[in-house]
């Protein structure tokens, strides 16, 4: 404690998130829900691109991807880098825009999605208007609550771990959910998203899509109906783009408008040039998105036989990572256990959660390492 | 303004940053004190290094620097994007620790200067613990003092446009101040920083150090005297990376705390993995740095002369750009003819400033191509 925090700086319990190790390739890292296959080749064309724009280019085949070589360089690579990037990330937008057929005053970018959730916090809810989220659901949702002073009713899980739908229905203020949720893997129906939309129409329904390319079915759909939908969504996942911080929000333009007054008292140019060279490439290619998608599901698939015959349950999983408890080994130690083999896994100390552990879906070489791993540390409890 | 944005949403007037044309290169831009060399080469070579990070690589000049370019890919070009960024911006702070003679926990990174700014804003002040700032000072300060609801203390500038330090000095609450100014482009000296400091010893003092690779002694020289100071930088400006919104911030380690905690409770990975390596490389190429500020130094006094030979005053800029009036001319009609010519410079229209322009220091191509412009200007009036 400082006697320079303020009142809410001393009492805010921060975000924890899943450890980084420092050079990620000596670990089986299964704890933060990336992709296990690269960003789109597209990817680092565009963020050559960029760096080569304004001078003189020549294409050159380097392994399997074309770069962008200078020979005559009229500008210096990466002179355009001391341009301050476009304020509203315009190019990955267009592409949002053509992909998903939104308006360009339905979209909004941000760096990485929390920061549109923590702008939608400041934007949308206060003391005087509250917001209501499912209990077990992401863990950063009561943090941005806490530092903005905002009322949060976390609304109990039933049924063991799904989210109570008639109990948001039952009742009132703004509502935040992801959809699939995590960590539960869990997917809400569409028709249950109605249910909520409709039963606040004077209120923001923010639906967290983080992992909805791994299941359920996008609220995206309900823009047109929908003035009070927010839907915000992630490239970390899906897109492989983790490390370059790429979100965005969809929604009704007087909410978007909301949060570009907020971005616009907090900071003008939240992604930098090659994020938003980057965000845009990956959208625009959807073949190598359906491929690399098509890929972990078919992983998921067969891990989850798996781990069911090594006695493992858990719920159908509509995301890109698997949310186990074991009836006979606490999952703590099973935690424990795997890190000692650098394999990194997902362990939340918290009430109803404490004996799940959420498991990121690799490679099938990661997962069968994975899987010869519990086998071992299940025979040795 | 909509049913669905809070009271707060409604009320906030956000910061205008300065236009930003689609095409820079098509305009003379001098209107956001970019900096008109590009960032060293060292920043595109550790851009592409991340790019490659993990596969194996073979060095081949291209031009006039060394880019890395793989001839047996292990792991693809771009992979190490799929995976987090270190939240911490590791490699950066490094730099910077050792650059200003720091220790690890004096420093925080940003997302530029502007979101430790707001972070600043979050963490320091609050409804019952206010902030003074100069009248005339950065316009982003008042917006992040509304939003986040903070009383704010403008103190008015004295014999002209100077920062009344003993106006300062009297009041109490935190202390925001630009030195040098902006967009007065006026420095304190150290001494006066140094009184204010010791004014409020259980209060914060941000000093925004944005433009002081261009004058004035930096306040990182006090920080072993002060836990209240906190001094906050961008690398926008003087290591042109305006770009890749990059900036940090040096303070007593529980000012750093406070700036972490609240990171945490707002976005875990404020810099993506390529700005995380173009800000380390900027910071390293000191001889590259000190280069390009020389250029720009002498391109300044340069231009002063010229435009005060037109008949502009000015005050003596410790700053990169120039904040000049002319005693027969309205600022604001110059700045209309200056645009339609292509040549942008930055005109506010705010009480004590608006027969002002900001001039940002560009090469001296450009700076000759802009006094010629204002010659006819003035002429044709």
């Amino acid at each position: 404690m400082s006697r320079f925090w303020n009142t809410k700086t001393r009492q805010i319990e921060p975000y924890v998130a899943g450890e980084q190790p420092g050079n990620p390739s000596e670990w089986i890292k299964l704890n933060t829900n990336e992709n296990p296959y690269p960003p789109s080749p597209a990817v680092t064309e565009a963020i050559m691109n960029e760096l080569y724009a304004g001078t003189d280019m020549d294409s050159e085949k380097v392994g399997n991807r074309v770069l962008k070589v200078s020979n005559t360089v009229l500008r210096e690579v990466g002179d355009v880098l001391r341009f301050y990037p476009n304020p509203d990330a315009d190019d990955f937008l267009e592409a949002i825009c053509e992909r998903f057929s939104l308006r360009r005053e339905q979209v909004f970018a941000g760096n990485g999605s929390d920061e549109i959730l923590a702008f939608s916090f400041i934007a949308f809810w206060d003391r005087d208007r509250p917001v209501m989220a499912p209990a077990v659901s992401y863990s950063f949702y009561p943090v941005y609550a806490d530092i903005f002073d905002i009322p949060l009713k976390r609304v109990p899980m039933t049924n063991g771990l799904e989210v109570d739908v008639d109990g948001i229905i039952s009742g009132d203020g703004g509502v935040v959910i992801a959809n699939p949720n995590a960590p539960t893997s869990v997917a809400l129906t569409l028709h249950d998203i109605r249910r909520i939309l409709d039963s606040r129409r004077n209120e923001v329904v923010l639906v967290d899509e983080a992992y909805i390319d791994y299941g359920g079915e996008s609220a995206i759909t309900l823009l047109p109906e929908y003035e009070n939908l927010l839907v915000v969504r992630t490239l970390s996942k899906s897109y492989s783009l983790a490390g370059m911080r790429v979100g965005f929000a969809a929604g009704s333009p007087e909410l978007i408008e909301g949060l570009r007054r907020v971005r616009d008292s907090f900071n003008s140019y939240p992604l930098d040039r090659l994020a938003i060279a980057a965000g845009a490439a990956a959208i625009r290619d959807i073949d190598y998105f359906e491929e690399s998608r098509e890929m972990v599901l078919s992983t998921r698939a067969r891990t989850a036989a798996e781990l069911c015959s090594l006695g493992f349950r858990m719920p159908d999983s509509s995301t890109n990572f698997l949310f186990v408890t074991h009836p006979d080994h606490a999952a703590k130690d099973i935690f424990m256990h795997l890190r000692e083999r650098k394999m990194l896994v997902r362990y939340f100390n918290k009430p109803d959660i404490d004996n799940y552990l959420r498991i990121t879906i690799g490679t099938d070489k990661e997962m069968d390492l994975l899987v010869s791993a519990l086998k071992e540390i299940l025979a040795e409890e």
